[in-house]
């Protein structure tokens, strides 16, 4: 996506080829600067204070992290070592796991010599596919946001998200922000209530993402959604997800499911862009979905603090699920007609 | 309440006689100190930018405004000049205009040579009721925590805030934190989670307060009540207000009608602690209450914000208000039931 007059991927191979370079996520909106991660421990490091962020974004930065464990070591105990220290950074989002996991599976069916040019093959295919898919989510919810703003012809069609599920939080276009850009990039009017989402406060990456684009938003703290909603000044909930069950429960940084009541109180519709890597096939219980427990630190140094990452919506409170194979009910029996036999087409292999 | 080893009010008259003494809420909790305020201007200033705050302790630092309005100039201009002045500081809290009603309306009926002691007594009187009401808050809230406590012997009642009603925001005891006061010092377990309430961050107000009074507490951030709220870690929420209607509909920090939501949905019970100077007794519609849009820049400087203050609780979700006269259902029936007459009772006249 756009940063001034030059396109960015959040996450591209550097120049010669091996190292790779990401946008330092703690860095915005004070600065726009690019990091160079050379070694595993920079990829881990990255991941686990959030200068690589966003559940898509960390499976293929974890995918990287293996192509540079292997070319200081591509052996099996390597390998092996790799994806249990990239698996250990953040314990919610499921497309890490699923990444290390597509990553693992094939490489050890590799022989050791080869494994490193492997390894950035389909890494590089794992950031490929992210991209497809978020442009297939865009298309599909542009639509459904085309078909709300239908009922207020001549006014904007009011967003309100939480957090960052914009570019920043993939390789590019985003999740829930997606349907946004192509929206906004088509002539659709739109103004975005962005939720500023402590403690690390993602909603200014995404302020400043839409601000970089050029679509109208406002940042609000995040007790204020109620309010706006209870107003009428909120037209539609777009947030995105780190796991959602094969049932539809959705997984997202904390504080998504009082947005989720205070969108159902208010007759809002809410829903979450779901690339397919983010579901978790094996899960049926929201309530299983394992919670971060994050430093105490990043909310407060004097006082005891309990700093959870993240909350479940249970699929009751979910008008749709906005996936690369259209919108469809949060359900099992809604994902599974758009996926109806993930165990392959995810390559989970399970 | 209790500073290290000391006892202090919020608002205390100086040593002189004439000058008010305040805490300075904006220091806490990186240091304790108190400011004094001379003039009118000193106390409108000290209520606009918070240094004083809290809907009961700003009537009362308004009543002591006019005090020092009137040291300067005893005359009708002046006492007129002072209230519009002080009432035009903060918009959402009635205790403010109850407040400087009773000042002016009795003051305009004492000749001006009279005044200033007539206005010194008044605004004493008014901090001795403070005083008094939320310590009958905190005697009713006690039973009320008591019953709830039997339901889980042995374990520590968890109780849920938002924002701070302690004694910081009234002369002493506060609204919603007396109860749990009272209860600590009785030997009732208790334990408190405190909303850290951005953007002002009056959580760690509360927490410092119950902090210094040896109450187990932990702060959280405003987004994770709904967390804990479903995985059963909250017994009941707890709160204060700015201004309720006579038909039970609560105004209080923004973020609180997220928590009323959360509450309902889990099933926990959600009181507030009501002061009658904070009933409105001229409104039917919580929708009609005014919500402050206060600055931009207290949420962040480089992006375009929207900052609103309060928001509204339908009475529907409140399981019961705690008053002075004890705890009622949140509907004009139920206050009617403590304040049959409450025109002539809170001494507003109308």
């Amino acid at each position: 996506m756009r940063v001034g007059n030059r396109h960015y991927r959040s996450l591209e191979v550097a120049a010669d080829g091996w190292a790779i370079v990401i946008v330092d996520q703690t860095r915005i909106p004070a600065e726009f600067a690019q990091a160079r991660l050379e070694t595993l421990a920079d990829v881990a490091g990255a991941i686990r204070t959030m200068r690589v962020r966003g559940a898509p974004l960390i499976g293929v930065a974890a995918a990287y992290g293996v192509c540079l464990a292997l070319r200081h070591d591509p052996g099996d105990r390597s390998l092996e070592a790799a994806c249990h220290a990239l698996a250990s950074t953040r314990p919610t989002a499921v497309n890490l796991q699923w990444a290390l996991e597509r990553m693992r599976a094939t490489l050890v069916e590799v022989a050791p010599r080869d494994r490193i040019e492997t390894a950035y093959r389909l890494a590089g295919k794992l950031a490929d596919e992210d991209v497809a898919i978020c442009e297939r989510i865009g298309l599909h919810g542009e639509r459904l946001l085309r078909d709300l703003a239908h009922r207020k012809p001549g006014q904007p069609l009011q967003v309100l998200t939480h957090c960052n599920a914009g570019w920043l939080a993939t390789i590019d276009w985003g999740t829930a922000l997606a349907p946004v850009y192509r929206a906004h990039d088509a002539g659709l009017p739109v103004h975005v209530w962005v939720s500023e989402t402590r403690p690390r406060n993602q909603g200014r990456l995404t302020a400043w993402e839409l601000g970089q684009h050029g679509v109208p938003h406002t940042l609000i703290v995040d007790s204020a959604c109620g309010l706006l909603l209870t107003r009428g000044s909120v037209d539609v909930v777009l947030v995105g997800t780190d796991r959602t069950t094969r049932t539809g429960d959705v997984a997202n940084k904390v504080g998504t499911y009082l947005k989720a009541l205070a969108a159902r109180e208010a007759g809002v519709p809410f829903y979450v862009a779901l690339p397919s890597p983010s579901i978790d096939w094996d899960l049926a219980r929201g309530e299983d979905i394992p919670i971060e427990e994050r430093a105490p630190e990043e909310v407060a140094d004097e006082m005891p603090v309990h700093n959870p990452g993240f909350d479940v919506t249970p699929a009751r409170l979910v008008t749709g699920l906005i996936t690369e194979r259209g919108v469809c009910e949060a359900s099992e029996q809604g994902l599974r007609s758009l996926f109806p036999s993930p165990g392959v087409r995810s390559g989970r292999g399970r």
